[in-house]
């Protein structure tokens, strides 16, 4: 529509002579100039052209003339060119139909490791139903009902994933909602995004905890946000504590993170009435409460509240698999229009891909048998690894946490003054351990310490030889 | 861990009467209090509390007494609250093992309705091989490799399908490329936001094309970017025409959304230069190239520059299904380390679930020959509806296009000054059809009149019935 009678000589020649060469790529250059060269020619109007000579040609492209050679033979064995001996090289008259040429292959950078002991937060996925899991898949898009293939998916998720989450919500987590509350997001990091274009001014400043999930201070200052630290304490945040001019908290209620406090019900009512006085919006991050092996799971804060100040986090990951990459917020009643409107402009981040599979996981029941049993499994791993660690009595304090993926223990009385826990985690790391320091959770001075050791992924076998490690380490940190 | 010994009587009243209930909401009311107050009692330490009596209650609320009792008689008959006849109603002694409440069930909004005629940009999903592609997911998944259970699987997405697409690109697109350059995004919005954190400095501003896509400059400002919108002739955006001071452009070089014109190489030669000197970037959109029915595919604007200034945005949406989500953007070299910065701290918004059965797709040959089926149809559906169009040739300008999924059509002399294109879309609403108005698309005063017209995604019958439709629509706005 657009070549054909522009093109011309000159225009050929200055194409040619601007063709792209990255000398920094794994792409060899003869590859490369052949490439941009065939681009160049399938764009069509240069048939019969004549190419400048190989010296020429090498000459402009600062390449050498081998490199030139190379790729002109390429093309003319691709029928692209044609050599006429003694008279150069030439656009051949008719093209031949777009072959594919092999993709240059450069070596990709090596997979990311499996999980080291004692990674936090990685669900066992070695005791994951796959089977179940690829059948619910194949199910739903061998013959997809039309609503999975409509024209412009609801940005809010499917239908029947936000009514399985919003089961699930009222029988795990004491949160009644109505499915429209619910909406799928892409993880954390989706969701803050959403909440600040539907519900956040840029610039707004939002309460974290300290010590607390270091990379949501990231996540929100990339959304434009301005994270809070505030100092919590053995019952998590006090909302006594909460600086002025805030628009809303970001809180780990049910299980602070990392320390696994849980904040009691006088410091939920403070923070419901702080938020109904200043205006200000509460972000519950219940990113693990499914885990709780003694006693009751804490009911939400969010249900406490009704729904009307709180928004609610929460998230597949620690539950299936972190590149699954499906989590949800419940939103106020008030917030639904404005996310609406928002989503609607930018659509989802989220594949309709997984979703109607993962409702069908849900709503058959085979969810919460999974979480079940990956409880009564990861209390089993929380106290083999409390045992496997008595050897360490002194050098670490060894308390059983009632609930979550990881505990969190302080440095006994027998480092103190000795090693602090990044010296610690340091050096477990070169024994192949990864342990997590307390302190390097926290942006405010004068940090605690301690160890956040996950063992919800791991094997007794490898917690036992993983801990054997451990307790060496610490006794050599210790002198 | 934190509630024991700490609640006591005032605490529990106070809890009751902060009971949040929201009464715009689709659940009913005594579901609600039923819930909030399950959630609190799941809480603990309450247990032998007395309940206010429900009038009390009621009147705290502001609710019916009604409404309390049918509450407590929930709560009651689930074991969380026992009554003993003439002193009132306790917290049971004993809680019973968190029960699964039959979660409160609202309508949600009807799915969003299947595509009408003439809804651009559609494929025909019901000619997508299904089948084949479930067996690609439920392989993939149910004994999955190692790698795609990694504890932090590659922000740039599943190495094979980056490879896969590198491949692609090479045979369909004419650009040499890396797979270590692709990174996998969840779609245009997606990818903008990645370059706006990685690339494009808050506030940048970007030419985009006018007419051109419209809710790309919604993306843009949503983003933080601001969009400049320049006019556009018969050959697509004119390099000369650039404002001073972008740090970008984006463009469509291939098929210029809407109108479908193709960049002439001397202007595409014009716009790396004008990148060069203003040390600014390209954004080249390749939203729908691969349907191509006449002559050879253009080369991607990327490969004539080596990719050096100029970044490749991809989509499947068109290709596969809108709900799928995927996209990918493939990279300069000199951003890959900002990009992987970017992304190492936000994490990737991509599933990895669809992942490794698309690269299998594609890598098996079976996308390509899926694509190439598609061409042939989608052409027999150009010509077809052009042709059902026959009886309005005075009304409207009939010029087949050598590519795409949609037809420009520019209003005919005997519509001049009689009807505006977007009156006719209007009109053709009213007859159940999705015209859509090519000056609606434009932001700069005096646009181009023509109706967007798109047939890929509807078969013969459909298109025919609404070409007549269609017809009709033109010759009453006609007079």
């Amino acid at each position: 529509m657009a070549n054909t009678g522009k093109n011309n000589r000159s225009n050929f020649q200055a194409a040619l002579f601007g063709l792209g060469l990255d000398r920094d790529s794994a792409v060899p250059l003869h590859l490369q100039l052949a490439g941009a060269l065939r681009g160049l020619l399938i764009g069509g109007g240069f048939a019969g052209e004549r190419l400048p000579p190989s010296r020429a040609m090498a000459g402009e492209l600062g390449v050498s003339r081998m490199t030139v050679t190379t790729a002109y033979d390429q093309l003319a064995a691709e029928g692209y060119l044609s050599a006429r001996q003694g008279s150069g090289t030439f656009v051949a008259a008719h093209l031949p139909h777009l072959a594919p040429p092999a993709a240059p292959r450069a070596a990709l950078p090596a997979p990311p490791q499996m999980p080291h002991p004692f990674h936090p937060g990685m669900p066992d996925q070695a005791l994951f139903p796959h089977r179940l899991w690829a059948r619910h898949l194949e199910r739903a898009w061998r013959s997809p009902e039309p609503a999975l293939l409509a024209a412009r998916p609801d940005p809010f998720g499917w239908a029947p994933l936000r009514a399985a989450i919003a089961e699930h919500l009222a029988a795990w987590r004491g949160l009644g909602c109505s499915p429209e509350q619910v909406v799928v997001t892409a993880g954390a990091w989706d969701a803050i995004d959403i909440l600040r274009g539907a519900a956040l001014p840029p610039g707004a400043r939002l309460a974290v905890e300290d010590p607390g999930w270091p990379v949501l201070q990231r996540l929100l200052e990339r959304a434009g946000l301005v994270p809070e630290p505030v100092r919590i304490d053995g019952d998590g945040l006090d909302p006594a504590h909460l600086p002025a001019g805030l628009a809303a908290a970001m809180v780990t209620p049910s299980r602070h993170y990392p320390t696994g406090a849980a904040l009691p019900l006088a410091r939920r009512l403070a923070l419901l009435a702080w938020a109904e006085r200043r205006d200000a919006l509460v972000i519950e991050d219940d990113y693990d409460s499914e885990f709780r092996y003694q006693g009751q799971p804490l009911p939400s804060l969010a249900g406490l509240d009704g729904l009307r100040r709180t928004i609610y986090m929460g998230s597949f990951s620690k539950l299936l698999s972190p590149g699954l990459r499906i989590g949800y917020l419940v939103l106020p009643r008030p917030l639904l229009d404005p996310v609406r409107a928002h989503l609607e402009v930018t659509g989802t981040r989220v594949s309709l891909l997984p979703q109607p599979a993962l409702a069908a996981f849900m709503s058959s029941g085979e969810f919460a048998t999974h979480l079940r049993r990956m409880r009564r499994i990861y209390a089993r791993r929380q106290a083999f690894l409390l045992q496997a660690l008595e050897p360490a009595a002194g050098l670490l304090e060894l308390r059983p946490d009632p609930s979550g993926m990881h505990l969190v223990l302080r440095l006994g009385p027998a480092l103190a003054g000795r090693a602090t826990d990044r010296e610690i985690a340091a050096m477990a790391e070169a024994e192949g351990l990864l342990v997590r320091a307390l302190s390097a959770h926290a942006r405010l001075p004068d940090p605690p310490q301690g160890l956040i050791l996950g063992y919800a992924g791991f094997g007794e076998d490898r917690l036992g030889r993983a801990a054997e490690r451990l307790v060496a380490v610490l006794r050599r940190a210790a002198g």
